[in-house]
This record gives C-alpha cells, sequence and structure tokens, in this order.
C-alpha cells in the first residue's frame, strides 16, 4: 500500500512492511492538494490580531504627510543658532505657535521663531527644531543657548511610511505592531485568509465524551479536546464531530460527512494493525487510487494514515495521545499552513545541554519528551522516560521536544539540541 | 515628584530632574496593588485555551484505572513464554478475549490465553501482553514464537497519572496538551483567573479614530489599537474608551471613568514636560498622597508615568508609538501578568550575532529593535536605524528586541546577545 524506506528489517514492526519517509509524504499530499485555494476574506483591521493577511498591503500615502516637529520646543531656521550658547544666546521674535493637529497658519524664516509640540506640523520656511529645554522666552524674544542644524528635530514626509512602500506583507501573521502600523493608515479593514475548517473525529468503541459518566472500563476521548484546541492554536477553524465506534459503517459515513463539510480531515485512532484497526481500510475503500499512505517513519506515531479524497487531505491520527500529538505536528500543521499560505514557523525553540544520551532507530524521525531546567544559568535538557507513548502525564509534564532526525542514531549526553518548546517557561 | 538615580547630571534633559529605576517603579507600584485580588471563574475545559489555572488540579483516580494492554495481541501469564521461539513456540489455549472497552469477564491464568487489544482491560490472573505479530493461531490454540516478562506490553493502574498526583499547576496557561489531560480524567470545567479588564485611553488633539475621514493634520490613532491588541495577547481584556482630547477637565473625566470601570488602565500620550501635556497633573489631582512616578530609565519610554489610584493601577504611556510599544511591555506587562498570578514568560528568545555595536546610557535600559536573519545557519541581529521613536515602521520592521540592561554601556559589534521576538520566525 504505502512506499518508502524499509527498516525493522529483522522483523515485520507492529504489521508494517513499509514506512513512507514524513518528507515524502508531506509531499505527495500537498501535490494532491495543489488544486486546492483556500478563500480569503475582508474583516474588520481591530478583529484581526493572529490572522494571516492574503496579500501584501502598501501604503497609500507617506506618514508623516508633512514635515512634523519631533520635539517640544520652536520651528527656527537652522541658520539663525549657529554659534548659540548659554553665554552668548541666539535672540530671535516668537511670532507664534502651531498647535497640534492644526495646518499653520503663519510662515517661519529668518529670525523668527514659531512654538510647536511634538507632532505639529512645521511651519513653512522653518527647517528645524529647538528644544524647549534649550531657550528662555523674554517678552517675545526667544533665548537659545544651543544651536542645531537643519532638520534637527524634525520628521520629515514620509520618513516613517513611504507611500507604496509595502508594509505588512502576505503570510504575515498580524501582530498588535501590524494593527498599529495599519492604524497609522486609516486602514480600517484587511483581507486575510479565510480559517480552514479541520473536521475532527475520534474513534473507539470504549471512549466516552465529557460529561458522561464513566462506567466500567470506558475512558474519556482526549485525543478530539486535544486536536481541537491545537487546530484554535494554528488558526484554523475546528468542527467537532465527535466519537465514533469502531464500525466499519459508522466510521465511513462520519469520514464522508467530515469531507464534504471540511478542508482538512482528522480523525483519530483505529489506526494500527489491529483487529478493530478499520480506518485504513475504510479510508482505502474512499477513492478508486490505491494511493493511501500507511506507516511513516515517524516516533511517536508510526501509525499514522494519509490520504486525499476529492481534494481533501485526511489524516488518520494514531489513538496513543502522545503519538497523536507528535503526528498532528508533524503532519496536520504544515498542512493548516498551507492552506494559510502562511511560513511563518510557530515552533519557538531553546538551546540546551543534553542530560543524557537518546537514540534513534536509523531513518526514523523521533520525538523525545524533555523537561528543560535551569541549571548554573543554562538550559538543560532531561529526557522524560516514559513506558510507552500512552503516558500522557509525559507530555504536559515535557516543556520540551528534542528531534532525532532520521539520519541520526542518537544523540550524546552533553550536547547542545534545539529543543522546540510546548509551552512558556517561567520568568 | 519621582525619586531614583540622578543622571543626565549635565542638563535637565527633556524637563525631568530625576529618573525613577525600572524595578525600583514596578516594586512600588505592585507593593500598592498587594490588597488588590483578582477574581477567578469557573468555565468549561474546552472553552480553557491561553487561560490561566486558577489553583493546583490534582487527579481524583488513577489512569489507567486498572492495568491495560498496552498492544494489541494476548494477555498470558508470562511464565508460559519462557523460552519460546520460532523453532520451538509455546503452546496455549485461547479462551476468549476482551474487547475494547469491556469488564473483562474471562479470567487469565496458567496455560490460558485471552485475546486482548490495545487499550483493553487486562483479563485477571494475566500479567503480560504477548504482541499479535509473534503469534499464531492454529484452531483453539495460540503459538507464541518470542517469550515476554511479567509486565511486558501492560500499562500499569497509575501509571500515567497516579490519584491525588498534581497534574497541572496554578498559574498554568493551558496549552492543548493540558486539555488533553483534563480531559483524560474527565473533568468537565476548570477554574481559571479572570481577565484582568484593562482600559485604554488615547489623548491627543490631533487624533481621528478609525473610519473617520483624514483632514488637515489630524492623524489616526495608533497606540489605542496596538494596546488593546497586545491586552488580548496577554489574556486580559481590553476596554476601549476612546481618544480624548489634550484638555484638563476631559483627561479627568475619563480617567475617572477608567478607573471605577477596569483593573488596570493604560493612557497614552500627553505624558512629556511639553505644553499639552497634562497628563501627569490630572494624575497628580486624583491623589491627596504626592506619589506619582513620572520619568522612568527607559528608552525610549522615559517619560512614562505611574500612579495607584483608589488600588488601581494607572499607567501613563508616551506617545510615540516605539516609547509606547515599549514602555507597554516593559510596565503595562508585569501588570497583567501579576493579577493573573502568573509566572509564565511570553517572551521568547532567541540568540543571535550582533552586526554592529550598540551603546547605552549609564544607568539606562535601553531597547534596541533589531531585524533578525540567518547567515550561514547562524542568526544575527541588526539594529534598526531609525531616527526617532516616531518611526513605527521600525517597530513592524523590526523582529526582535535587543535590551541593553542598566549596568551596561553597550554591546560591541559580534557579541553573542538574546533577542526578545516580535513575531514568528520563518521557518
Amino acid at each position: 500500500m504505502s512506499t518508502g524506506c524499509y527498516f525493522f528489517s529483522s522483523d515485520n514492526f507492529r504489521g508494517f512492511k513499509y514506512y513512507t519517509g514524513i518528507n515524502e509524504a508531506l509531499k505527495k499530499i500537498f501535490k494532491s492538494m495543489s488544486q486546492i485555494k483556500n478563500g480569503k476574506e475582508t474583516i474588520p483591521l481591530i478583529e484581526s490580531l493572529d490572522r494571516i493577511i492574503a496579500s501584501d498591503i502598501a501604503s497609500n500615502e507617506n506618514i508623516p504627510r508633512s514635515d512634523r516637529a519631533a520635539m517640544d520646543g520652536y520651528a527656527v531656521i537652522a541658520e539663525d543658532t549657529f554659534g548659540a550658547s548659554e553665554n552668548n544666546p541666539a535672540i530671535i521674535e516668537v511670532i507664534g505657535k502651531v498647535g497640534i493637529g492644526e495646518i499653520p497658519k503663519i510662515m517661519g524664516g529668518s529670525g523668527k521663531a514659531v512654538g510647536v509640540a511634538t507632532g505639529s506640523n512645521m511651519p513653512q520656511e522653518s527647517d528645524a527644531v529647538v528644544m524647549i529645554e534649550y531657550t528662555k522666552v523674554d517678552k517675545n524674544h526667544l533665548h537659545i543657548v544651543r544651536p542645531v542644524v537643519p532638520g534637527q528635530n524634525v520628521l520629515k514626509i514620509g520618513e516613517d511610511i513611504k507611500e507604496k512602500q509595502i508594509i505588512v506583507k502576505k503570510g504575515t501573521r498580524i501582530t498588535p505592531q501590524d494593527i498599529g502600523i495599519l492604524a497609522a493608515l486609516g486602514i480600517t479593514n484587511v483581507e486575510v485568509m479565510k480559517k480552514p475548517r479541520v473536521s475532527v473525529i475520534s474513534t473507539g468503541d470504549e471512549l466516552i465524551d465529557l460529561g458522561d459518566i464513566q462506567k466500567g472500563a470506558k475512558i474519556y476521548d482526549v485525543n478530539r479536546h486535544m486536536t481541537i484546541a491545537s487546530i484554535i492554536k494554528l488558526g484554523g477553524e475546528p468542527i467537532d464531530l465527535g466519537i465514533v465506534n469502531d464500525n466499519y459503517e459508522e466510521i465511513k459515513k462520519r469520514l464522508k460527512k467530515a469531507i464534504t463539510s471540511a478542508d482538512i480531515v482528522v480523525i483519530s485512532a483505529g489506526t494500527s494493525v489491529g483487529e478493530q484497526d478499520i480506518v485504513p481500510s475504510v479510508l482505502d475503500s474512499l477513492t478508486e487510487k490505491n494511493d493511501l499512505i500507511h506507516g511513516v517513519s515517524l516516533r511517536p506515531g508510526y501509525p499514522t494514515g494519509l490520504i486525499v479524497i476529492n481534494g481533501i487531505p485526511v489524516v488518520s491520527l494514531p489513538g496513543y495521545p502522545v503519538s497523536n500529538a507528535v503526528s498532528f505536528r508533524v503532519f496536520v500543521r504544515p498542512l493548516i499552513a498551507f492552506l494559510l499560505q502562511t511560513e511563518e514557523d510557530l515552533d519557538y525553540t531553546i538551546n540546551a545541554k543534553l542530560s543524557r544520551r537518546v537514540v534513534n532507530t536509523g531513518g526514523v524521525r523521533t520525538f523525545v519528551r524533555v523537561r528543560l531546567f535551569m541549571d548554573h544559568d543554562k538550559w538543560v535538557a532531561e529526557p522524560i522516560m516514559a513506558s510507552g507513548a500512552g503516558i500522557i502525564s509525559s507530555l504536559t509534564g515535557a516543556n520540551g521536544l528534542l528531534i532525532i532526525p532520521e539520519n541520526k542514531e542518537g544523540i550524546d549526553e552533553g550536547e547542545i539540541v534545539e529543543v522546540q518548546l510546548l509551552r512558556h517557561l517561567k520568568a
């Protein structure tokens, strides 16, 4: 069914003969999605925080619109101040003032000082501002004790932003500062990428939902809630399609519904080679092409399945919560970024010293959960021992992920490694 | 008015005789706020992403609730498999199976194999699971070709989470993984800190608001929108109190309204020593104590004002957008974190090589805007030259901030520095 490197040659490890490489799998999926265009929408600027800008935004004017005072003081002709000092102040006439937000009605010029505040438009003919601290007013006469050069304390037209300058680029995840600069231009609405809709399904006869009373051997669904929160964080719009039993027809029905109503479908569990792992066969039945990728060179997370049905990518995540979270990170996150057309990386990383050797199997990308802590002002990454991918407590106990790439057999104790942060660190 | 170190001794720089140190200013404000308790509220778990947990959450049970199979296969007594190999399989009787989510009705024991799937409860008397790959079934007889040891492929009761174990700590900003672990425990609602309400006012005769038609020398308000977005990002609830003119009575009225309706008040502009900078005098008039801090050792951002009125901290931010953003970061952010009772640091940092020497004035904490870029696989931080704090384009052009601490006169070219990230980097 799937293609790719053959490993674990000594045995048919967990039922997969072949494991598709992660990059190869993603490339295949992206290729099948190439016709897909995610929509754009126009929303108010003040609601655009963290949304993705859909196309470059250029300024339609110069900022400032005209020369402005950059200090409180007096607009002058700089030449009038040359040689001024405490003992030998330059003395010129104060002929009026320009308030902030006013178009100057008076004109500067030689021998003339005009009072200005920070942000006032500069009067014509004035070319510099003397700071108020270096002046004294005696009746109508201004005593200046320090010289200024032409242009000093003046913000020139277009100095901040030039007309037609691109100020926010396509693919930008909007920050408070972006909102600031767009507001400066009077931009009330912005065009952003629509939030990709991601349908989320959990499978398993053993699952009950939040609010249900726990009975017998039933357990609460973890993956769906974790996945939905992750989708929100990435800027997608989750569609909660609930829990479905391990029943071929029921899973098929729910998947069909998911595919028609979303841009991406994520289905959890039922993807291994056990008796009740029927998601892969359902996925296979939904296309005529024989192109299901099932089994990837990722640990934890190898039983992941990937396929594109009617242009909609479907990711079948393993049921174990840690495998589920890692596989989501590796496969679903890039799909959301692809639809959002952004290259901005949401992973924050930190360099840390590895406290203990970690090992890898050839050809596999392994995610090691680590706990980061400070030791003598340096970050240390301590691999968390957990006996299986089922140990969800290790995922919340971990605050970082260390990736051992496919071409490395391990990383030695004491090496400096890059760790992806799973949560904010303590100040 | 304010106290603290005296610097710029050669002149009365920008009208301030004294500049209060940043830490001293924050300490004073926190002290005055010590009686303030921010409320808590209970909300659905699935809406709790990024909220702050109000008190430690302990597990009320063991996870798993009983021993569970960690692989698809057969539950056995390990002893029955000792010595098993391809040539010499152990052969025992298959007496039935336990489905996922079922309470086992049959009992294991010596010579007995019970079919299990990953997640099935273990039958009593069985102590290990043989993976399905190492078995063959011949009628009712199971041929086992590899031995297991007791406990192998079994997830023991409480192995993931122990009863009474603290699983999410007070002060945690809830991640998708936290939602996962809380869902595993069937926790439907969580107690989180209320979002601190932050009133936001902009002052300035020159300001117009988004949607207004620009005329004459009027400019669009930048700071209020940038501040509101920053408050949302930090987990606060902004209250938009709009623009107020540079009028003593109007500012006083608006500030009084702000103080009675919020936990923190942020007012922009009108805080320097110019003619129209009347915010500090209004703030002074609102308390009988003479405790306004005005002028701090921060650059850009020195004209910041801070005071606590009726237990509500009021921060008067400078009007220049860059000074405004830096001062918000230094003073308002810790106040929001204080009310949220979280120590989690939202600053992501990266190490980079400084491309050019930057300088500092003694006793001042200086924020240098930098542009980060990759050069030969290493991050380089290039200081952005901008002629004033008014250059808002430099704040969006910058993707990082470099802090020169109070005790350093500068940082040399080529030094490795820690840069606070202002936006996500490219993947």
